[in-house]
């Protein structure tokens, strides 16, 4: 009960982060409020609706609990009232908000697909494509090549965190800890890959 | 019964203008035939079908009934061996169509979300995208930033439709008289909005 | 039974080959090793899920086995290890594997859709998303308008294929007869498009 209430806050507070940079991400392209909202609904839900048709927990959580949304579009509204203020956040702080986010959405990714029985491997995959779904859709919108599959250590990050989740909990791990540790590599990993500008290996 | 009727040919209404709409900007594109009927399916029916993904209604029903593809197909065939005539169509004819395309599908979509129990703040979502997907999903394949997230009010149009249908049925219309209004709602917005050239506003 | 297993194989084989293109397409456009296994994974397997979801049958074999991934993923692996080799390949090696592919997933994705009772005339669609559906998720993915909406016939192939196992099956040949044929006149044709450079008409 206690780690539902855990996971639904965890998964809250990354929907947030996620919106709003959804949302400045709209206003950079110069979309119009609509653009906005829709770009702060994608990038804050859409790895999550993507993972639950996969899964086949449809309709996904984002359709079926009207505060996912709500919550998306109230911080893109925000975003798009305040955007001057929300430029003025520093960059080393927006990194580091995005990281928890990722960290938040893998785990919570990673756990939902084990709940459904999918096979542990897979529900590694499904807690990437949670953390990193949003920004593949955003970056689609806005016909860019996704960011993820070229940039720095961002989607190796999701997999590791959950990875660590999903090896903890075949390991025996209570579940928190399970989830504590693999957020923790993931955040740990990503904020020392921007910090550190590490690369995975690439041919050309 | 009666209702089911009206629902269904609105649907096929809306498919026809869509999909014709569809195969005019592939061939615009310089797409091959294919590559024409692929543009006029995913204009006509990709917003219902991401729809019904999304409130749990699988096998969508443009899979589930042969009629809406064969409609489909059949429109863009007649586009493409036509398209002379079809150019030669008045563009205030061409959106007043598309308009009607519009409401018909914002107010088919929330209908059939309500019909699946869906929170009536999502049925509206569910409204919008029904109206709206198969455009986005269109821009996608030609790689443009979608339109609706851009342009003038369109998405916007769609939402106020369903809303009105939504919320007219909250507060006791009989259910024809609430899908009407919305539909009307829908409609004389986005005609008005070309007309006088609204837009929704933007930070840049 | 038997043919379970030769559908089976059928699968693992076309997956192999659809993995290794989109890890060269993944390594051309300068994607590092992640976007290189994300693209084998999208390539491969794209298809099959769209067809999977839009048959209602989630969660869709790509994610429900986890052969179909870890097969992507090392057919992936393996082209960006060997990359100089792999380019070294002769072309038409390769467009004639990639006919290969296409007409197994053409057949094995009509199947399937016949299995889930789904109409003759959208299971021939469902067949020929199966093979092209990857392909396009990868130019969508690329930022490119989809070679199989533009170029030689590709889908169109796939289509017939798709639909001489359907009608023979209609006719009561037996499915591996059935299938048989359709692959055949899939790859032929394809192979024949290329050698002879066959298109479909356009308008401009």
């Amino acid at each position: 009960m206690l780690r539902k209430q855990v996971v639904l806050w965890a998964d809250l507070a990354g929907t947030v982060v996620f919106a709003i940079e959804g949302a400045s991400a709209a206003i950079h392209a110069g979309l119009d409020l609509l653009g906005v909202l829709v770009l702060s609904f994608m990038v804050a839900l859409g790895g999550g609706v993507i993972r639950d048709l996969l899964i086949g927990a449809a309709p996904p959580s984002a359709i079926r609990d009207w505060r996912y949304p709500v919550l998306a579009f109230a911080a893109g509204l925000f975003t798009f009232l305040l955007h001057t203020q929300v430029e003025a956040v520093p960059a080393m702080v927006l990194t580091t908000l995005d990281a928890a986010g990722l960290a938040l959405f893998a785990v919570a990714g990673a756990e939902k697909a084990l709940d459904f029985e999918i096979n542990p491997f897979i529900a590694t995959l499904m807690g990437t494509i949670t953390g990193c779904g949003g920004g593949v859709m955003r970056d689609m919108l806005l016909t860019r090549i996704p960011m993820v599959l070229v940039a720095n250590i961002y989607a190796s990050a999701a997999l590791l965190g959950a990875a660590v989740l999903v090896i903890g909990r075949r390991l025996g791990c209570p579940p928190a800890v399970a989830a504590v540790l693999g957020g923790v590599v993931c955040f740990v990993l990503r904020v020392a890959a921007v910090r550190f500008n590490w690369q995975l290996p690439r041919v050309i």
